[in-house]
């Protein structure tokens, strides 16, 4: 499979299609599966980690599945299609950047993606969207399940999975759900929610992973705990956790239109305003723009706009889906010409009304 | 007359028909002149301001002149009123909040203005689209004999006209010339070019006269010395002057246009944009953004939108002129509301295009 036959879509979970859509973007769960025969990645070598990918591209990639799999040999790709399927999220920054044999396995719906000789061999994925734990996990289950017949797992009695990093030992699960939250944003609400979930253990980050800022108002909660205490257990918790959250989100959302309707209006008219005529717009304001547009939306101060094609915006602004939807590589600002190009382009074919 | 005779119109002088119309906005020339038979304002009873008020109202306001000239009371006009004379500029915010006999004596085109009891018993003033310096000398010296025909002049064959403040003694004469220097702003050249102005006693102000800040770019540069120097050679000199300045700031607009024509294009267009979209908007924010428009349209990246419009947008979105359109009082959030609709509707009949 090619990257560039993604380049026109979305995935499956971006498409706003899912439980509770207004405020969760999407749901995944991830398990972390190493090889009982063979050394953690960071210890292999080459020639080991290309008998895992084999294992993978010949057996994993084989198995019976809803929809065919995919497998796309990282280390072939160039510097751009590896940081479009960063932007896409079917692959991690730093398996992008790593040396050596490397792959993902992904489904034609973007729903299942298996990295290969990440931090442990496989890194099982799957995305929903909305809040979908329950189905979310169900596939990747499933998935698990049909991987277990083909590939040898490394797993002990006593401790469940193993893996590289002591930290994913036990299930190797980690469940993030992918929220919107502007108007906890604007309320200054949001820290306060944070200092919550860093008491329980959850973990919040921006878009793009670790370290990585908010932006667009964007934030992942997951689960840190993977030993001691059940999937089912954890996927429970972190329900329960997001659902206190979209409350939260929607009581802001009511307050602001009921107190600061004016104010509000006008940030959603001036970023629709601005997305519909700015020359040049960096990927960090198209975000910030996006989410107030966003917003407006979902409380109904802008209509003719379907979330779907602002979640698309959001995802085709990234500076790899730009240059491969322009086909051609572009410098930083030639990309901003690009960009403001295509937002104008593309929401005057929809012909949004801010109201 | 009423001042809501002038709502719907803008000065001659705003009309943007004058000479070097891109960058000079007006001319302006004033004459102070006091009544020999009376002390100067600050020291005259209510009694003698009132004598010199119906000297104005029965012989001055009568004299034959080129249009009709009106007479208004500003006593008897409310806050809102006097506060929108003062954007049209044909009274000074002193005159507005003075106390006692005091008026203003207009024509219809409101080229020609004559402030009573203000600083001086007479201010007369004579106003022009661009730069018009002559015109606007013969304009106020023709008005000027004719009055001093039914007024008696205090003058001294010694020192000149005598007038209230010592700077003003002798011609009595300050001419201004309103720019608009966007391109020297953006290129951080203005201050270079204003340390030289003060260097040969020139001096410069914002928009609405001593003291206030240069909103929307605009500055008013007027000449300092009325004592030991004929009316002609200051003209001269504010002539010569006015023209290098026009020159710099037309050199600046060639260079930024050649060389960050990208950033320049963004700028209108966004300008452009909210000024279309937003539903609150400030006083302050409107004179910024149309700052940039007026610039897009002076160097060819907005089509479709005349200056006339935008000199008259500038005008219209002040406090006094937005209630006085709307036709009621509005407090401060009310304005940014109709200030931000009334610049959408005037921008959307326009039908302006960024190129």
């Amino acid at each position: 499979m090619n990257p560039d036959n993604l380049v026109q879509t979305t995935g499956e979970w971006l498409r706003a299609t899912g439980p509770e859509s207004d405020v969760v973007v999407s749901t995944r769960i991830r398990l972390a599966r190493n090889h009982a025969a063979y050394p953690f990645t960071n210890r292999a070598s080459p020639h080991q980690k290309a008998e895992i990918e084999a294992i993978v591209r010949e057996k994993v990639a084989q198995v019976d599945s809803d929809r065919p799999l995919h497998f796309i040999n990282i280390s072939k790709l160039g510097q751009l299609d590896r940081q479009f399927l960063v932007e896409r999220q079917l692959i991690s920054r730093e398996l992008a950047n790593a040396e050596g044999p490397r792959a993902v396995v992904v489904d034609d719906r973007e729903a299942v993606s298996i990295m290969v000789n990440e931090e442990d061999h496989l890194r099982l994925q799957v995305m929903r969207s909305g809040l979908a734990l329950d189905e979310a996990w169900q596939d990747i289950d499933s998935v698990d399940d049909r991987i277990e017949q083909v590939f040898d797992y490394a797993f002990s009695d006593e401790f469940g999975y193993l893996t590289a990093c002591p930290t994913n030992v036990g299930t190797g699960m980690r469940a993030s759900v992918m929220l919107h939250l502007p108007a906890l944003v604007l309320t200054k609400q949001i820290e306060k929610v944070f200092r919550a979930l860093q008491k329980i253990n959850l973990v919040v980050r921006g878009l793009y992973g670790e370290g990585s800022r908010a932006s667009g108002d964007f934030y992942q909660i997951s689960n840190q705990v993977t030993l001691g205490k059940s999937e089912s257990a954890a996927l429970t918790e972190i329900r329960e956790v997001n659902r206190q959250i979209i409350e939260y989100e929607r009581q802001a959302r009511t307050l602001i239109i009921k107190e600061t309707r004016q104010a509000i209006q006008d940030r959603v008219a001036r970023a629709l305003g601005t997305l519909q005529s700015a020359t040049m717009m960096t990927s960090e304001e198209t975000m910030e723009l996006l989410s107030s547009v966003r917003l407006g939306v979902n409380v109904g101060l802008v209509t003719g706009l379907p979330i779907t094609l602002v979640n698309e915006l959001f995802l085709h602004t990234q500076p790899a889906h730009l240059q491969k939807l322009m086909g051609t590589q572009l410098d930083g600002e030639e990309r901003n010409a690009a960009r403001a190009r295509y937002l104008r382009t593309r929401l005057k074919e929809a012909g949004p009304n801010p109201n």
